[in-house]
């Protein structure tokens, strides 16, 4: 059998599909992309690039993410914008799967079993796991010779011991209801890791690490020797810092308080994961962190509470997750506004300095990562690091067909 | 006027009160101490305790506060067993008030005005808060001539910046219901803090102090220059850190998810405050650490697990704390456990060695407190420090009276 070359990856949310054509034997080129947003609407909005040439846009139709994978094959292998003389090219399929529970610890080939798996671990990620999985349904009716392979948000978190993934309650619950620290973001975290030990020119398992991806979600890792040995998120993706519109940690009896004041889960479930974080306290109607910054730096006091929010949750877990490590070798930023807003790092980095980790201003203000953002001088390096997901999935989908 | 000399201080809970009474012109002795339990039974208990001399008890008939208290005061004006020639020798009452929301930043003199702030604030407080102003309302009747003093739990943590004390939801939830992080143990790391600038030869303003009030509730304050700047609890009791019974934090999400298992908000608040923390976790059928650390050490993993569960959330903040307010001069060990629980101490010392906190183990095994925990070499100092919130609102209630 010839080594699998064309990966596919896929990133299948509630109503957008996202894809990503990558040629291992090319060195790991990304050879076209594109997505389908508003799924079953008629008016959804499609984009196809091919390698770096210009993204051409168009209204769809797709009712459905089988329709929308449909559309977007059909650019893949378009005579004139395709990268495909045929579908089947495509020799695996890598999907971004939210909740591996506890069954999943690393990528897994999908076959029935698997797939019966998965649907049980629906309850687990009731608003993205039934799309994930219509992913692969839909791969599986127009890729029927590739194999699938599911790639878990939480499986790289499946190192954390049990006193630290565990939560402080009866464990009945954990029993019964898989209630846990699962942890997200982990193919990023996993990803961040192996390129920083690249950039630092040593191994991950002699390396800690304190990953930070930061984005509209935001999560921050512990990596101790190759191995999460805490994470920000929890059961779920609300749990940490503070996010876009997200609320992150607060103290339980809040969500109790909510439900006395008659709100339901629901209810209560949509202003914490939507209308709350950077968009709840910054006063200014949006969660995005370059408008947060903007107005804070037009002294709108709202969005500087909200800026300050921000930075002080990141730095109470860096400063926490360094010492239960027992000292970092690095802090590494990574994510939407981890890799762009230096405004928003500088708010972190201030506060680093207790830690032997000194903010090289001009770097962090003027360079692109991967770079330093911290001075030689420095007992804990600062690190800029792109992350890439997408890659990620295809290099772990390409392993897990490669060892079949 | 006279200067104050006797204080009687007054913790009255939901079904008990405790009273202390202080000779300030003694220098602070502690002249007799005494409470009721089980109020509102046939079959209270009533123990009475003369200086040092050997506490007595017996069973009372109490129906409410007013009744327990009458009987405690008898006890002090008894002609064999009691203190007082009259009740007109005490000269003011302190009393321990768990909340003053945002309008009580300081102990301060009930007035009817004050009074009926006190009765606005307890939706914050609903199950000590009518217990706290009972027991005010029963010392008015007994001591018409002594002035009341409320002391607040949560007054000492006032200093905390918004974007520290606000919870990232948006800021309705606040004006409307007053949904912010108040903190709580005020009174003890008050204290705590000017007993250790006392210890260091420092004054609390030069000192930046982790100090953790650990017992069956514990919490820890980030005290920066005498100021707190942050603290683990929050709205409520039950956030931060695992306690006896207490969860402490979790993903705002396992809430709602009890909740869309049909548990009620009251089962929920019963299954986080009382079922939780080292109870929940340790499989010992107690939350008590004595237990817990007697099960750890003969190998009963659940019971190491909640030991290691503990101690890894208290190095999480005490980490986070110091980088937060740019390195700790020290950190600071009180309360039931802190107090006196060598092994438990030792569980977080050991995991302090990154922020140069080094652990003296023959100190920590055989020294009580107040004395250094940590060796001479390190850069921040262990200490622990005995908590005493009973004197301390005994001289806040003095410093109070004396300067009307």
């Amino acid at each position: 059998m010839k080594s699998p070359d064309k990966i596919l990856v896929i990133n299948s949310g509630s109503s957008s599909l996202k894809f990503t054509l990558y040629s291992i034997a090319q060195g790991n080129r990304r050879l076209a992309n594109g997505l389908v947003e508003r799924i079953g609407t008629a008016s959804a909005n499609m984009a196809y690039r091919r390698d770096d040439e210009p993204k051409s846009e168009r209204i769809v139709s797709a009712e459905d993410h089988a329709a929308a994978l449909k559309l977007l094959t059909e650019c893949l292998v378009d005579p004139e914008r395709g990268v495909l003389a045929s579908l089947d090219e495509v020799d695996a399929i890598g999907h971004r799967m939210l909740h591996g529970g506890e069954i999943f610890k690393a990528a897994t080939a999908i076959d029935p079993d698997v797939m019966s798996k998965l649907k049980a671990l629906v309850p687990l990620g009731p608003l993205h796991m039934p799309a994930n999985i219509g992913g692969v349904e839909a791969c599986e009716k127009i890729f029927p010779g590739a194999p699938n392979v599911a790639v878990f948000d939480t499986a790289f978190h499946q190192t954390m011991p049990d006193h630290v993934s565990h939560y402080a309650i009866p464990n009945e619950y954990y029993e019964k209801y898989g209630i846990r620290k699962y942890g997200f973001h982990g193919t990023s975290h996993h990803f961040v890791m192996l390129a920083t030990a690249e950039f630092l020119g040593r191994k991950p398992e002699d390396l800690k690490l304190i990953t930070c991806h930061l984005g509209n979600g935001s999560s921050i890792a512990a990596i101790k020797n190759g191995k999460v040995y805490d994470t920000t998120m929890g059961l779920t993706p609300l749990a940490g810092l503070v996010m876009g519109t997200r609320c992150g940690n607060l103290d339980p009896a809040v969500v109790l308080t909510l439900v006395r004041l008659g709100m339901s889960a629901d209810e209560i479930d949509n202003l914490l994961n939507k209308k709350s974080g950077l968009l709840g306290v910054g006063g200014i109607n949006s969660g995005d962190m370059r408008d947060i910054v903007n107005n804070a730096a037009k002294g709108v006091k709202s969005a500087e509470t909200a800026l300050a929010m921000w930075a002080h949750r990141i730095v109470l877990f860096i400063g926490g997750y360094s010492t239960l490590i027992g000292g970092a070798d690095a802090v590494v930023f990574t994510g939407g506004i981890g890799e762009n807003s230096f405004q928003a790092r500088e708010c972190v980095l201030n506060l680093l300095a207790s830690l032997g980790c000194y903010i090289d201003r001009e770097a962090n203000n003027t360079r692109r990562g991967p770079c330093y953002l911290s001075t030689p001088e420095s007992k804990v390096a600062a690190i800029v690091m792109p992350t890439d997901e997408e890659l990620m999935i295809a290099k772990e989908t390409f392993e897990v067909v490669s060892s079949r």
